[in-house]
């Protein structure tokens, strides 16, 4: 897994020590992302978030500046704005975060990295397939960290399930059922969060697919570490009226031959935030599930049935690491997420992050949304995944 | 849902009360599910095992008879020795159950209709989606009642579901997500009940598919009161060597729109006998879990959460009936099935038989097997699910 | 432990083959535990239900006895009439099941004694400690086996954990927790099940203690192999105007020094039947729920948990012998009350049958209720049980 | 319930705006508790920690500084040192949070409120009843606001559970269970954190009771909103060679006549953080276990059983409040805790700050321990629990 460029950006002249500096890009009053970024982003006191670009609108920005305990002279009414002014102080932002509608990704991602300041995006990477090419092509010119906020690969026990598997604990890769299951899209589009995700102009080509069906698709390759070769997909628009997919199910081929199924939805009807994957390989499997994270079932083809608990002796360093408290304490998602902010400033300040997800993870997000809603739509059956 | 017939056989001196008399074909030495049916048709003391054709040896079939507490005169060579030496009898017997290896299942059938012998079958119906054909032409002709083992919709919860779902719980239908998840497979095949799975002169065209693949069939259909009007089916062999499909995925069509997915495999390492259902409305959703079969979780589209508990007083009528024992007080899948026994056993007592699944349904079955096999094989794609 | 005897009472005369003949003494219209009995004793086919003083009344006895598949000749209106045709007959009876309330086991369990029948009697053994300890005293003069109905002691893995734990899997005991919670005496008692149970008349001393406390304390000490030294009670009224307790707590002292918690209540609004046990030595631990009776959890000192699964292949003996189906596939009270009739009935044809609990655990039972309730009216505190 | 005092504390010329200044006592290297106040400390952004008096090795305390972003000039080495130092600053400390062994809590405590600094302390809130008694007084005096950290109060699902009981959700309170069982102590003691919890001379009087009983204690009283009038204690030591109490079991009277059962044990082998309460009433009932912490279970009289899930519509308004993420996206331990924080963060900003336990809590925590321990190691049976 190749996760986030170790090539430090420019400016060599910014400080380098101390809390990792950090710019939002969106997060504004409304917002749900951005808060939840700033949280995670805060928790272990190794990031300090002190500059944004909040809002496009001046008077916006600078309020939302407060709530984000950032000075407001650095609440910026552009990116541009933000990467200029930031760029003549010696404590400027040393990343930034996207936390802004899909559309937005790609031109925040580029003028930072031409910018020569490191990037955390929000997933998917960007609203269509060539503009994800064109920043790895960028990144490849100009390389900077680059990270992709695929939440969930950041929880202690997926890390350990991604881990034994590589280990062998369940021997070779037969059968991969990955499933992400929403209700709260089941009814109308109401309010600023539903609206622009079942909006084609600002969510881009995917709409449960791009919304939820990449964090599923990646967790798959991320703790299998197997590439997804071929998909099937059958993707639907239930609710009435609406233009993109809120209703996605998959046939998964993985390079080796392993088979798979992905579904995701945003209309299961009273369902939270329910991802969830089960992997089976000749000598055992692993099932874990997002809404109860602390938990991971070890199925051994000989019989047993284990539960590990994050928490145990017995986890791997991985794990461990992405591990506050002792078991029993439960850890969540903003604890999740954190572990991929820790690992990501560890990469700002000469660290390895090789855990976090990168440019190359969101460019395999890009082709499976592309793909499969052309495959879907057209009827093609089988296709291959390439990027 | 037509399910059996009420018409009664033939035979009209046999005695019509007392318990009901049934004959056993199958069940010999090693059989797993002979001592299943003979549980669940004692079990409510309203059928009484008269007779069988336990085995082809006479010998073993004697023996087999003072297992089940049948008079060893009583344990037959063959079906055909049954049905005409209890047909001389005042007491003989008025059903058979077919409990052999697929292929047998349809010439049994045959013979008992024939014979004016109401029967009950374990599933699937028969070897081949024809000999389903003309058991249901043969029905047409001469009527029996005649039950199918789809054990699974005889659980009060599900019946429950079922009875909910009719009456609008959920809105209108969206999405279904059945699965029936077994491990036992997933090495090489040993000992008698594996061998004959996985070998098509025994199993017929299916192995997973036909062994589990309609349980999860029938469960939706069942549940939903919709038919599967679409199939996309993906089945696969998985373990080396094996001829027949140890690997299903499929998406569904409803009639009507709603999507789906099935899956069943018996690749799933580690896996007890995980059957479980979702389903999804505009209003609401029910998921249920045989394992776990004495709740049911019940979803509203306005946010709460309840679980139905077996034995709790708001339960309809179909799920109180198929309860003995008063909540908290856990009952199984020996329970289930006999709640089919029971109510097949009622409509040769003059009862309502019509949650019994029949030969419609066996046909669907068979249906979706050959459909499957066919599809999946030859890449097809989408296909109609006529039967 | 010492269980039921196993030496077989008188009348030589009778068919000692084929399957045992029981007859039932109470579970007439309207009883809830007779039909249950009848349930369980008929599940495997080994016993038959033959005759039975199911009412007082001689019509009603005769018309019950056709809801049990009992000839109606041998329903009888009173078990010293039963005892006397039933001793004439060669196919008479071999045993009899005590299902009626509480004030009338020990008349009939001495009748049966007397006439040298076999007993299986329900909990509690009897109403009072005196009744208790002359039965075991007069089984001491004119030995018949007698079992007694603790449930859930024939639940497979209870009897797993009781052979793990005998052999050391959790090292040396030091606390229990065992408890039995239930809801439907929260409010007033109405219905016949009810209102015996909160009557002294027909309950005796005890109501919830006796009631459902004793099945908690026989699953203490069949579990641990332990007998509970000392006891110090705290038993409640909840429920106004009611006369017998509803709600206990208790705190015990096992052989050996282990310490442990006893509760027990009827007044658990909301509650099934949730029996639960935690069982913690030097080593490791066991919890089991019966209202999940098929998982076994089991926590190691260094760190693992496991989940033992009914029919996983490393099951002990007994759990094996007490399990009809393969993993995944539910068993429940109905089979665990089997288990305890096929173990007895093989009693009477010459097995072993030493997990089935005797007088001697239901003097015990008697015994914690008579001194429970003593000390807690009187505040004594600490108190010794014996017996 | 009391809480927290509104009262701010002196030091008028100290800024009173932007984040609140939060110095802490305790947490150099090894300590478990201390990063886990920063973590929580941190989360929300309100709070930001500026100095400490990590350690009493003037070098180990700057060090520590830098591990909690704080400027080694204001990592002291006594908390008298940080009080007058901080005391010169405009951006002085406004509150300290007391994270050290019990044994030094009281004189911290102290030390803080005759400065006028807010203070947050852990529990227990003093080693022994009297310095509790005393601390209460001083703050009758000279009154600052003073929070205590039982954590779990902090958990929005306790938060709703106090909020419906308070609304009538369960009628009347009948009984409650509580538990928090832990293996970690089952053991022998060692490293830093088992070692100082099992001497008296670090503890104080009460092992198992203080560290984790009182937690048991204050949840009940506080879901409850019911204050226990009565216990009957029985503490046990179970591991040789140790002093204090390592498994505590007790039954409790609550005032109008509620009846309870209060466990809290560290030899529960293999158990990790299960603190869990069950509350009964006429009408209803909760269930909420700390290891699964967004989910509760409300029974109702009526037979319903309904799952509240943190994120869920119908939660009241200090649930809300206590939540930062949608349904389905788990928060844990941290984030309760955080919001202890930040609602005391908030009474020093003029808010309101009920929630928070203060030193009446405390108090009655210490209480609970001097009596239980006194009670039970003199056989007292049952006593008033008056404070």
């Amino acid at each position: 897994m190749s996760a986030i460029s170790d090539t430090l950006g420019g400016c060599a002249s910014k400080a380098r020590s101390g809390p990792v500096r950090m710019g939002l890009v969106g997060g504004g009053a409304g917002s749900f992302i951005g808060p939840v970024h700033a949280l995670a982003a805060r928790l272990d006191g190794d990031i300090r978030i002190v500059a944004g670009a909040f809002s496009r609108d001046a008077v916006r920005s600078r309020e939302a500046a407060a709530t984000y305990g950032v000075d407001p002279e650095r609440g910026y009414a552009s990116l541009e704005d933000m990467l200029s002014a930031e760029a003549e102080r010696e404590d400027g932002i040393e990343f930034i975060t996207i936390a802004t509608p899909n559309a937005h990704h790609a031109i925040a991602a580029r003028a930072a990295i031409e910018a020569g300041i490191a990037v955390m995006s929000d997933k998917p990477m960007t609203a269509t397939l060539e503009e994800a090419r064109a920043i790895v092509a960028l990144l490849d010119e100009m390389p900077v960290p680059f990270g992709l906020t695929y939440t969930y690969s950041g929880y202690p026990l997926v890390r350990e399930m991604r881990e034994r598997i590589a280990a062998g604990a369940i021997g070779t890769l037969r059968k991969v059922v990955v499933e992400y299951n929403q209700g709260w899209l089941a009814g109308e589009a109401s309010g600023k969060q539903a609206e622009w995700r079942v909006d084609p102009a600002s969510a881009g080509l995917g709409g449960c697919i791009a919304d939820i069906g990449v964090h599923a698709f990646h967790l798959a390759e991320f703790v299998t570490g197997a590439r997804v070769a071929q998909i099937n997909a059958d993707l639907g628009t239930v609710v009435p009226g609406r233009v993109l997919d809120d209703d996605c199910q998959m046939f998964l081929r993985f390079e080796g031959g392993a088979r798979g199924v992905l579904m995701a939805s945003q209309i299961m009807t009273g369902e939270g935030n329910d991802l969830a994957i089960r992997i089976y390989g000749d000598k055992g499997a692993f099932r874990w599930s997002q809404e109860s994270p602390n938990h991971l079932t070890w199925l051994k083809a000989e019989g047993g049935l284990e539960i590990v608990r994050a928490g145990d002796a017995s986890l791997g360093v991985s794990a461990l690491a992405g591990t506050r408290l002792p078991g029993g304490h439960p850890e969540g998602l903003i604890e999740s997420l954190a572990n991929l902010y820790r690992d990501f400033a560890g990469t700002l300040r000469g660290k390895d992050g090789s855990l976090v997800p990168g440019a190359y993870e969101g460019l395999r997000g890009m082709a499976l949304i592309t793909i499969a809603v052309n495959a879907s739509r057209n009827g093609l059956g089988w296709v291959n995944l390439t990027v």
